[in-house]
């Protein structure tokens, strides 16, 4: 059996553990020879790969990134792009392939499944809003960073009588904030599910200060407020389409300060989130998904990813992983709304 | 309604985010007054209490240890103590126990509420090692400790050709050398469930340097070997009957020493593992537990404690938490024997 | 002798690790009398005091901010102000002060020394640019938590191919920008202390891109572009006169995303970079400061502060803290320019 | 210009960053070609050696341990070794080398530059016991692991009552007992330049007792008691000559045990204290020292070493590397004292 391996979409901590897994329990257990695709799905499109055995794994657990280079390349947009995939794959003599990546990596998977190439999932989301799996890796070190950074920022806010803002990842869900932001202790978390009230927000504020302490407030990026707010007016978009001079914990900071009158400062911690390092945590749920996935791929149970239900790793239709979004639900924001202020 | 709250048993990280969470809700949704037991449960026994009010719990998120102090006293082997702490709730005018504990302390709360007392359980323990629930706080931040030393220990192995042997906690469950073996990529992960082969430890410590990798073997402070082996012969148990001068880690790196000839160094990391911050997952963890537990006294749903299964904060029966240990599967730990070597 | 302390200016990492080494050398070795002013020179003003006795300052060693509070607040510039002071201290019985805080604090205890007031200064400041001190404590943990932002950073700059642009405390002085930059393996570094020309930065982050690495860029607040670049154009002031909507590193971000067609993204670290628990080596040169900063009240040796020269605390005049600047020697910037690109 | 590097001793977080140093400022600044030994002196004398380009020391910075591997091989007790070496650098067209090393490692350095060698040393040792240098590299990185132990530690030890006694690397020198100590707010700190007194470290144990806080005791590996203690006796020394089964911390903990009643409990560092990242003021050092090393090759400045004084790199004497041990001031440990208890 030769096995094709490829990572797709944008970064998270514990890539290289689901690679190093995959690799040594194939070689080690199955006898099975592998093939790195580089950058995503650009590689079998293109026929890129490289080496992957036992000693191009070795000391890759522990690292950020992917050893095998990701990209966003999506062969079902190009005319013609799944028959150069099944050529490639024909050519080089990979029986199977295991696709590590996320909704669009994993979309791509499910569909050339359909047109019988043999292939195992295995999901991927800094941002947890997977729907099949309790939990993705990277998303406990994307947490873990938020909340180091909130733990910091609690002695300057209440040594200052500062507002201090942190914007975290998030465009449609608000896990990253939610749980970073319960974890910090922070006196509002805003998140992209529920539009937020800014009179609410900086009621919270002042709340906050009378209990001689400061306030934090996480801010997803994809929070926004109720209809009729302005404060996301004069925002510019860039040519890659994301905004700038301006996000949104800033332009929140600023109308904070503008409402309440006290001083507020933003952090916007970016791809630091999603770089370094992946937790322990990340790195047992990495490895065993990718044990997991290799024995998807030893028991020929194509279309199929892992998934973690408790503290199981099961298997579940590839489709699930393309259908609506977990997003973070409301009960939940609500019971954590006991500690805002 | 009046609630009393006290931890009993071990240290470990989480305990002060769940007493802030249960005193936070209890006070802000549902207007409760609480009273702070000291020490466990000699504070009921001998009614030593303190003050336990929103701003009591300011500020300890995300301190290890407990501000309520703990202690193994246990009421039930005390003669007329049960009517003793009877006593002391109707004269503190308290009306129900929120009790947070591991196997002894729940124990003793269950048989309390045999007895009529109001009483609510946040299960505790740093190993993992309970049943009903799919983890406990305190068990993320040891095996984080735990991973970044053997993180260290990598670069020095390689270096030096040695063998390092790290010994962490896990009396009769190995779930924290399990996590943290996997995590940090150990060679070897020396467990209670399974008495081990000294010679089939050797041989992972021979083939790690077939690879020009040094080996890192990860032990459980209750791991043994397989009977007749010497190797824990000569120990010395302390007045404390605790196992003194020579632990199970220098034990084992003498053995392999003198079995290999390669020169094996031991790391001990003892209560470093229990001791200062929790990581994010368990503060999240704990402040759930909290939220819940205090939910748990305002439905009068007596005699259960909360449990974490998959993503949701559920209820069990008090008496869970005191039947059988939860161990290492076996078949869990073959799983990860596919890493060693 | 009854000695009064104060913590004036900004939060800064090892204001209580010097608190706690004044008192307990103070109380338990010369058997002083200690009272806490709170909130900086506001506090002799005003009369604000705490308690500040051993038992005040147990635990604070490892925790960030100031148990004294802080202000902005300067007596000299108020009518009547340096009498009102003096008189609190007659009042209060205060025979001497340890003033701890950056230039304006240390000039006003400059000041009051001239008119008689029995004060010992301790140097303070993030930005390590205070010119009569090797370093100055909370600068190293500044630059460790700058630098492991840079850290995180590199993967995925590499694993996306783009331009990740860091911004970092420095408003005059390049200190935090320099050394996390090199200890991070920053490809370019801009300093407030050289303009920077935006078409070298742009040639440094063409060329690291050759090396098929992508590009780290950190960049002080204070940093600025050579005359006639329009990158700093636009921005707003607010009504506390800093920059909003649209600061250095997103500017700068954006002009290099322009010019490079690189997909540049920026991370704003904040006031992350001044709060939380301080460096071991941030607390040990603080509690050095302490300990000899009242050895210099013992000698009653008055208008002068402490400050690190190689392995040594010596004392210097009170003034050397209000000179000029202690900014980045070019020639230390040139030795640094041979790693970027 | 070809210039061999070398690394030699035992490990220490810094050596990547003052290699990568070396090579990059010689490559792109003077045109230098490198070549890498391996395995300290065993390189030049057994001429094994492996690339050696700037491609080579990409990514290595914040990596412990040595791409070269180290070696105590010393060639001066070889006969003919220091032959051997001359004529493996002639072959190898190599005119000068860089050794980055110890004691040890510099003494060797020192005899081949007597013999016409042109050789320039880089001083390495954990300890900080080098006497011609303010600091050396990997020492911060040490005392800041041992801190982060002290700091966990803290909880465990109030929340229980017992005494935690953590041992740290200095067999000579208490360098690191002393700095984490301080930093970690230790209330004892033993070390190998002044023999403790039991009865006098049990008082302060008692004494902490009192403040209702629980004791840590740092001690050095080669911290020693007065004579006359019978706490050493019963140690065994293994094959290769280190204490086994009860080492230093080991039997202190035992012997307070036994005189104060109070449990004690003990963490072994071992070598989690030399491993992993560099802390970014050693990334900092490490990478002036390599930039300077090689500005001396370039100066032809043949048989100096570079030293830290106050924040200038300077150059001394290779044989200051050689002669006595840099040990802790007794009046600096005095200071330290009025913290105990």
């Amino acid at each position: 059996m030769r096995v094709g391996v490829l990572t797709g979409g944008g970064d998270c901590p514990g890539l290289n553990a689901v690679i190093r897994a995959v690799v040594r329990k194939g070689v080690q257990q199955y006898g099975y020879e592998f093939v790195g695709f580089r950058d995503g799905w650009r590689g079998p499109l293109e026929g890129l790969t490289r080496t992957l055995d036992v000693k191009a794994v070795r000391g890759i657990l522990p690292r950020g990134g992917t050893i095998l280079g990701s990209s966003r390349t999506n062969p079902i947009k190009i005319e013609g792009g799944v028959e150069r995939i099944k050529e490639n794959l024909a050519n080089l003599g990979v029986d199977a392939l295991v696709a590590i990546g996320g909704e669009d990596t994993l979309g791509v998977a499910t569909a050339l499944h359909a047109q019988g190439v043999q292939v195992v999932g295995v999901p991927k989301t800094i941002d947890n809003d997977l729907n099949a799996t309790d939990y993705t890796f990277g998303f406990d070190t994307a947490v873990t960073i938020a909340t180091e950074a909130i733990d910091r920022l609690h002695t300057t806010a209440e040594s200052h009588h500062r507002v201090l803002v942190i914007e975290v990842m998030g465009r449609h869900a608000g896990w990253i904030a939610l749980h970073s932001g319960m974890a910090g202790g922070a006196n509002v978390i805003l998140i992209p599910e529920e539009k937020y009230d800014i009179e609410q927000v900086c009621e919270w504020v002042e709340s906050r200060f009378k209990s001689e302490y400061a306030p934090i407030v996480v801010v997803s990026e994809g929070a926004a407020p109720q209809e009729g707010d302005e404060i996301l007016l004069n925002q510019e978009v860039d040519s890659f389409g994301h905004v700038r001079l301006g996000g949104v914990g800033e332009r929140l900071a600023a109308e904070i300060e503008k409402r309440t009158g006290k001083e507020s400062r933003t952090t916007v911690l970016g791809h630091v989130q999603r770089g370094g390092t992946p937790t322990p945590r990340d790195r047992w749920l990495a490895t065993r998904f990718g044990l997991h996935a290799i024995d998807a791929v030893k028991d020929a149970d194509w279309g199929k990813m892992v998934a973690l239900q408790g503290t199981d790793i099961v298997r579940v239709p590839l489709s699930a992983a393309t259908t609506e979004l977990k997003t973070v639900p409301l009960s939940l924001y609500e019971e954590a709304k006991v500690l805002f202020g």
